[in-house]
């Protein structure tokens, strides 16, 4: 049994085979051979280190009594429940605020950026309002769009010889209106962007998404298929080149627009939809990017997660944290700013991102944050993958 | 080469050698030797079968002039790519006007139905408001919901011998607190109940169907694993069975609310990732069912579907249509009403529906909706299946 003392809300153990036990496993912070802990701490060594809390007049406290006196703490429980999975894991983590300086483990992710012109012929196009579509029928130009620039659909999808009518979607649509001479027989730009707009939620920000790596040269077209707004293929990619690589997307692109709240158990599923086909899942969050203040003392993210080393694990006394923990529960909100301001934290300690999600069930998934570097962007994106840390 | 002729919005065929080749392709309705198109089949037929249109005075008309008469019928891409596909596949598929009577052609999935009640024993919980949980750490108690009812969390997920304090959700908590003994030592079920409400869309229609399914025996947790609001194990099932079949769950459940009207692409994402892990996936409507006065000189449907036979396929010459298509984009928004009244209809010609989606690239996705029976259940449940048809 370990003994946990309370007074008031502060929780600390001084038997010292405790506080050497204590101290060996990297829990509380020490000051003259007394430890005091963090709530997370005390209910974990309550929870699973047979760990017993006593008032100073000897009075029992259960964990729920222990508990109870820290409800008012914004995610107590996301927060204990990922900080006990970590435990698990036999992984050592700690508070944020003990953070200091740039760690420089953030691993920045170079992507190609290559410049694209669309033919300046000019052809027309009739759009179809409910749909959201454009048709081509003068074959010729839709073919050369088609499998010069890999815009729009020719003929039948995956048998572009049968039907001689090109598709273009909203986006694409859209981007030859302003960047290339497609003239709509029946509307005209603003027209098409008033629809969109109002059919189809936050079509601003996927269309400043879509354009922003298009004009970098890369091929965008629905990630429908595989849950996510986007898929993406690299500058040179074609739909000719049957053989090739390139036929196969690697990344899908979801858009995390700032304003926008979205429940975390929807955000998951996007990117679990990309993880089961084997897909890189790249999250956008366009406009102006994040300024950040970091304040030391009123950290955002919840921990400093040290990390595995070849034959051990990474701990304060010989090593360096590697991510810091943003807990959540499937139930809890995020919105794209929010996430960014959390992410533009992290570069800050030079730390990647450790998404950790606590479903209803206290099963914690986790996923990783990494930043990309898109030459000539203004806008944030970052790689996401789902790990089993 | 096949001739149309335009005669202002009709389009027909006379060409007796014409006539003849798409009456045995079950194209148009014939009237006296001549063959009246849709705007669907005429459009097929000049992207495909080499149709070129005239009109009386031998102007040519381009398949986007031809399409351009047509552009305030509602849907109309959505419905031309869909019966493109249905038609590319080498099926047969027809207006819906000519649906006739009950096919019994319908599929009602029964589910098994049993009771369940729980112990009468009162208990204490701590609920966390932030996060939504309620942990019980009566260990006995927390043990025996779990093992006994898998009722909450015990211990850890996966490992319910490490950790002693039980963890309740708030579908749980809710249930408990009106059904059971539970009793919270910080709040009321109207508090639970309002901060769910507040915290979570949609939640009283999220937890009619927890309540609905859980008091038919059913046991059923978190699906955010698998992208869904549950996951579903049938009565009987049992945390401990750790070889045993029920250990993992085969079906999920999405709520649909009524009132709610949800894009296609994120209806569609819920779906895929039942698919891949392989479960079946339930989609529950609750709310007062559905009655729906059937109009056959208005359908709500877009074609009647003549599929597959053994060594051949169906046609209106020997056989019934088996589906009805609902087409669809990606950029589309249903409602839960839509669908069930969608549905509604299907049942009055006893067939199944189809559900048709065409992505921006214009390649199409089906579902298959089945209607399930859950004895003693007021709201409607349907198993939906990604199928390549």
């Amino acid at each position: 049994m370990i003994k946990l003392e309370l007074d008031r809300k502060t929780i600390f153990v001084k038997e010292p085979s405790d506080v050497s036990s204590l101290q060996n496993g990297f829990y509380g912070s020490m000051n003259k051979g007394i430890i005091t802990l963090t709530p997370e701490e005390a209910l974990y060594i309550m929870d699973i280190r047979n760990g017993r809390c006593f008032d100073k007049s000897g009075n029992h406290y259960t964990f729920n009594q222990v508990a109870s006196l820290f409800l008012k703490n914004k995610k107590l429980l996301a927060k204990y429940l990922t900080y006990k999975d970590w435990r698990d894991k036999g992984l050592v983590l700690r508070p944020t605020n003990e953070a200091d300086g740039n760690y420089g483990r953030t691993i920045l992710l170079k992507y190609e950026s290559s410049s694209f012109e669309v033919d300046s012929f000019s052809f027309d196009g009739l759009f179809f309002p409910y749909d959201l579509i454009t048709l081509v029928d003068d074959e010729k130009v839709a073919k050369e769009l088609y499998e010069r620039h890999w815009i729009g659909q020719f003929g039948t999808y995956k048998a572009s010889h049968r039907g001689k009518i090109g598709k273009l979607d909203i986006f694409e649509t859209i981007y030859l209106l302003r960047h290339g001479q497609l003239h709509l027989l029946n509307a005209r730009l603003k027209d098409a962007e008033a629809l969109a707009k109002k059919r189809i939620m936050f079509f601003p920000d996927l269309y400043s998404v879509y354009e922003d790596w298009r004009k970098r040269g890369y091929v965008i077209k629905t990630g429908f298929k595989f849950g996510t707004h986007f898929r993406l293929y690299f500058p040179g990619a074609s739909p000719l080149k049957t053989d090739d690589k390139w036929m196969h997307s690697r990344h899908v692109i979801h858009v995390f627009p700032r304003k926008h709240k979205q429940i975390i158990s929807e955000w998951s599923r996007a990117i679990r939809v990309a993880h089961s086909v084997k897909k890189t899942f790249i999250l956008a969050i366009p406009g102006k990017k994040t300024q950040v203040k970091v304040n030391p003392d009123k950290p955002r993210l919840d921990f400093l997660l040290y990390h595995r080393k070849k034959g051990g694990i990474e701990t304060p006394k010989d090593g360096t944290p590697k991510y810091l923990m943003y807990s959540l529960t499937e139930d809890e909100y995020i919105g794209g700013d929010e996430l960014a301001q959390a992410l533009a934290e992290c570069s800050c300690f030079g730390l990647e991102m450790m998404m950790a999600i606590s479903d209803r069930e206290s099963s914690v998934t986790h996923y990783i944050i990494k930043k990309i570097d898109l030459p000539g962007s203004d806008y944030e994106y970052f790689e996401i993958e789902w790990i089993q840390p």
